[in-house]
């Protein structure tokens, strides 16, 4: 869509720019005037967003033409003022401020510049992280267990004491994968020694030193880009289109009908059936000798569109997985940090155990995964490479935790949540027309279907010029992925600017 | 072996500790003395090491035992105090202060603590770009073409102008393979539309979507050990065992008898035997339609052993490649980054033409690499992840890169270097016995071969408890990856100590 042809609302009468500053009244011109008056968690945050140019504006399409020249940056949406930027607002280049409900692909815990994180970069002790990044995997440094201890191990997923670092939520991913796989043939050797035609086979690329295992994943979902990683991918053909994958299996994971209150009965067959398809699946691999080793599955497939499975099918999932020998892995890279009202996702499931791995990156701030202790490997140099994440993560994950618990974010994101949902769910009745009624999320993991493809996209540039910067994914769906400093107020804001777009929003 | 068995030097009659400043004087008790009295380039550096227990020693034993409660930690050789490491010398958290030759696997461009690196973390408007880490592929920071201009490209290898940023070096592979076969496929297709077909098969891992392509590369090498990049590392079992890998074409890497200058003709004879082996590969797998799309190789396999081949090699792989209509990848991940007197080590080899793609990571502090501009891909999010990258890894470059001009690095490197070699040849004349006669290096990307694995790793622990901390790799090979602050001073007392150490050594 040309954005040229966009009709776009003024900004100037949503915000008073010269009180630029938390704390002030904004008009919001349409239903939620009362309850927008709280105050910002992070000082200084705009009252409201502010857009005066197009996005990209002027200033975002040069740097995208100068960026061109050096590396392919047509899918650059704009340009940002990281140092203008604050709390919930993203500023671009161009002086709009935008409430950001995406925030980086759903990877900043506390909005921009939260002022406790500034300390932990002034603190001359904890440059020293930041200039001499070690080897983790042979040089720890003093002090190292004890900052895992205060960080990821203090919200680690119920029963897991072992965790691992890595960069990105890529290699977590991956690095998963081969510990389950170094699991799953240690239990078959039983014991026996490693021979030397596993050690000189391997080598080359051939059984019996390389394995013939596999993981199974689902349809519509999204583990990361990488070779390995891409195999378990299924949520769009644009990631996937012309690179090679191994042949692994995959299962369906449930669609459900929506208002789930009136489909209980279908959404359960749904979960039957998808159930059913990993069953045969495990048959059909395990039978050929590809053994299935792990599944790995986000909590709510996030890229692939928000979708959502019960709790139910998770816990009959974890049974079938145990049942078959093989390990549940989690990816939580998207549904982990807390945005959910939990650290993890997950621990809505209520699952009769620990899963076996939960894999993290974004909120985190560092990569890496949790495991149960049956999964550490029994040599080094295996799960490695030469990082093996970054302390300098570490130290700013930290701060996060501390900051999470003393201003209560858990709790905010299921208030903030709450106030979304009833927002999201009251507009999909109110313009049936544009909103599906399958509005979900747990938190602020929240996410609406618009009426079409096209309808997603103008809503989601209609949302840009109105000053909410959203994600889309999926289809046709818009995503939420507000950092955990998002209040009530700017939920109200964000409904506000919602329903002005879906009134400048033709109905075809 | 057991650490108790060795029978220690007292490190005291080699350094003065009260006198642990540079500058100061310093008695070697072997050949060398003269040499060793130059200006450290890191302000306050020690005058030499000083090891006082064992290594580990008791404190760093306590942690990785307590470490070990948390994750597999038997791998870890000692925790570190990076507050008291400085420039070449690690400093463990018992005291013991190395001087350090290995500098983190390579990864450590200006030693520790190097005082121009503080500098950028210090700065307030440095800091912006640490607590706000951005999808770089969506929101780039105001500045960020200027940044990557000014660190990356300001070094890139002859003819390049393109560069992309990732977390890692395995990322970093997994990309360029990627780009690859993007740019197979698309030069395949010959301006074809993608097909209904193509984008649903993919989806579930099928071809004509997925493709059969593969990537050839070499015997003992390594890029990585992601599952795709694990796929084209061959140098040892352990980091191969147990995992699925793709059946993709291997061919040889040259292994030439030393001194090259008598076996000169044997060596070319190696070059032809390899080359064809490459020419074979291409043959077999583009008959079978698993077309080769690109080569990946290392300009020294350095994690294999430190292999080296001759420029006339590279140029006539380069030509192969090409010939073949495939893509020549250079994975300068451990050999970049300025330490053989050259940023890319590549660029010692003469090539005919650029390299389609060179790889990086470690010294460069940030992974990526540098592309030919017809690698570019022609859709966003294929090349792609949420991070992608860290600008405040390229803040720290860019001060590197400065340094490095400034302080003449990449002359310091061959100086350094040619005494390193001198040394280690002049040894290797000295004690046949213990090293063998293929010392080999290029700047101080340097290695000797010890008389067995065994008397390998009896020197390099020898090593460390004389004061050095050097690396190990291959067979039976001592690499020295000193940091580009290592000078010739430090060559000496390197030199020194290794003398006593093959002193040491019983003749078996």
């Amino acid at each position: 869509m040309a954005l040229s042809k966009l009709n776009f609302l003024n900004l100037n009468q949503l915000t008073t720019k010269s009180n630029f500053f938390a704390n002030r009244y904004y008009y919001l011109p349409n239903s939620r005037n009362v309850k927008c008056f709280s105050t910002a968690l992070v000082p200084g945050e705009p009252s409201g967003p502010s857009v005066s140019s197009s996005i990209p504006g002027p200033k975002s399409r040069e740097m995208i033409a100068n960026l061109d020249k050096i590396q392919f940056a047509s899918a650059i949406w704009y340009f940002t003022d990281y140092k203008k930027s604050l709390g919930n607002y993203i500023v671009d280049v161009d002086g709009n401020s935008l409430l950001d409900v995406f925030s980086q692909i759903s990877s900043l815990p506390l909005g921009y510049n939260h002022p406790d994180l500034h300390k932990v970069i002034q603190d001359p002790d904890n440059q020293i992280a930041f200039v001499n990044r070690p080897a983790l995997g042979i040089f720890p440094a003093e002090g190292w267990p004890e900052k895992l201890t205060s960080s990821l191990l203090s919200i680690a997923p119920k029963g897991h004491t072992q965790v691992n670092t890595f960069a990105c939520g890529s290699c977590s991913n991956e690095n998963a994968f081969k510990a389950t796989f170094m699991w799953y043939r240690n239990k078959q050797r039983g014991g026996a020694p490693i021979t030397d035609e596993e050690n000189s086979s391997c080598l080359i690329n051939r059984q019996p030193g390389s394995t013939p295992f596999t993981i199974m994943s689902f349809k519509g979902s999204f583990h990361g880009q990488t070779l390995g990683c891409l195999t378990t991918t299924h949520s769009r053909s644009i990631f996937k289109l012309d690179f090679p994958a191994l042949d692994w299996p995959i299962a369906s994971f449930p669609r459900y009908k929506y208002p789930l209150e009136e489909f209980a009965e279908e959404n359960k067959a749904e979960d039957r059936k998808c159930l059913a398809e990993v069953e045969e699946e495990f048959e059909r691999f395990n039978k050929s000798g590809r053994f299935v080793a792990g599944v790995v599955i986000e909590p709510v497939q996030a890229e692939g569109g928000d979708v959502h499975a019960s709790p139910e099918f998770f816990q009959e999932l974890q049974r079938i997985t145990k049942k078959n020998g093989a390990a549940l892995i989690i990816d939580e890279v998207q549904t982990g940090g807390g945005a959910t009202g939990k650290y993890w996702c997950h621990e809505h499931f209520n699952l009769p155990d620990p899963a076996d791995f939960v894999t993290f990156s974004k909120k985190m701030l560092t990569g890496g995964f949790y495991s149960l202790p049956e999964f550490r490997p029994q040599q080094g140099l295996k799960i490695f490479n030469t990082w093996m994440g970054d302390p300098s993560k570490v130290l700013l994950l930290e701060k996060v935790v501390e900051v999470v618990k003393r201003d209560n974010l858990l709790n905010l994101a299921q208030e903030s949540g709450k106030r979304l949902m009833d927002g999201l769910k009251d507009l999909s009745k109110r313009y049936p027309q544009h909103i599906k009624n399958n509005v979900r999320g747990i938190g602020t993991f929240c996410a609406f279907d618009l009426s079409s493809p096209q309808k997603r996209d103008e809503t989601f540039v209609k949302l840009q010029h109105h000053g909410v910067q959203s994600g889309p994914c999926g289809e046709q769906t818009l995503r939420l992925r507000p950092s955990l400093v998002f209040q009530p107020h700017h939920a109200d804001i964000f409904l506000d600017i919602l329903e002005t777009v879906l009134n400048d929003i033709q109905t075809v």
